[in-house]
């Protein structure tokens, strides 16, 4: 009963982990269409998006029904009703992917306002994140959690400079006012992106740690001491 | 055992519409704030957020141990892991609500734009949709959750409409953009804050009926027929 019970979580772990690989390509696609003004990738992030809103939908189904068969305790259970939250964070990662797409779409159309280089920095930072947190996940690795928690800041400041840096575009030419505010979009969804990235390791933390470190500043000294690498010998 | 798990549930209802009436509140107070020019009641909603913030930890400890300890089955186990995510989602409400609160500062300080009639109409709306989706999850009353989600249009159609006049104001003049961009963040966190209204109805819906409405579009018909209205007989 318990070896079948493991089978089921590292079942579940396998999902977890393909839908995580899933919502990162939809961010890269959706920067890449962006970024390389391509209209076909940007329509796939956006015909693809359902395939996350299943697997929401199908781990959810997984997880209840772990919880209802085998009425787990302990550590099995918060990680089942992690798992539950991260599906969530993941599947709200593929709808800012979508969002992204969209918006690539609406520019397009458009002379190019600026080069993009702050915004593929961010999306690599935030999906970056996203797979830190997802192995933190899988290793139980509360350091590689922690590290990513502490990037978040940079993508904020990213996101907040090229506001600033957008804002003093529309005053200088109010031509420009209807791209800039889809470039203010795409900056928030990469830095909400992050946000969610962030959310996942702190659950994390939680798991593994039983440490609460949601609401807290995130800075080094709110999170606790990073613990120790684990030794490869 | 039953009647004392029956007390633990009606508890956590309790506690989880607690947290919903507090979430509201917020929402009207930043409103208001911004309304009547009130920088004292802006700060009253920024420092009460770390309340909400700790009713979503202490909910969610709540849930969990009673996972952990009475191993609920079928309907109980359903309603304890949505109990989970409507902590979630009114969360998130108190984030848009300092959200809301930290621009109505910034608008404080400035000359008002024009007459705020839409956003007050629209904070109306978003906190109504929370009360009925709360009221919904207590009652079983998943017709009340269908017409919450239905409502849920009409915010967005007044945020895009918003939305628009904002950009034709920036246009026009150019020194009206800070003050537009911090109207249109408030925008969309009411906008937002709907959102997380359709997420609890439609986690009721699925607890009741069984039936997933989540990722659907939000029509009389993909939403399924509202069942008819009880009786008061």
């Amino acid at each position: 009963m318990q070896r079948h019970f493991d089978q089921d979580l590292a079942n579940l772990k396998d999902r977890l982990l393909a839908m995580a690989s899933h919502a990162e390509n939809a961010v890269d696609k959706a920067i890449g269409a962006l970024n390389e003004r391509d209209d076909a990738r940007a329509r796939q992030v956006i015909e693809l998006d359902s395939t996350l809103d299943q697997s929401e939908i199908e781990l959810d189904e997984m997880c209840i029904n772990l919880l209802a068969l085998k009425a787990p305790i302990a550590s099995d259970l918060r990680l089942i009703t992690m798992a539950m939250r991260i599906t969530q964070n993941l599947e709200r990662v593929g709808d800012e992917a979508t969002k992204i797409a969209k918006r690539a779409l609406d520019l397009n159309r458009e002379e190019p306002l600026k080069p993009l280089v702050d915004l593929p920095r961010m999306a690599s930072l935030a999906t970056g994140m996203l797979r830190a947190s997802l192995d933190a996940f899988v290793r139980g690795d509360t350091a590689l959690a922690r590290a990513s928690i502490l990037r978040d800041a940079e993508v904020d400041a990213l996101n907040k400079q090229l506001h600033r840096e957008l804002v003093s575009y529309m005053v200088e030419d109010p031509k420009t006012i209807t791209r800039c505010l889809n470039l203010m979009v795409i900056s928030k969804s990469l830095e909400r992106i992050a946000d969610h990235a962030t959310n996942i390791s702190e659950e994390i933390i939680y798991l593994y740690e039983g440490r609460e470190v949601r609401h807290l500043p995130k800075t080094q000294d709110s999170l606790g001491a990073i613990p120790a690498p684990k030794s490869n010998s």
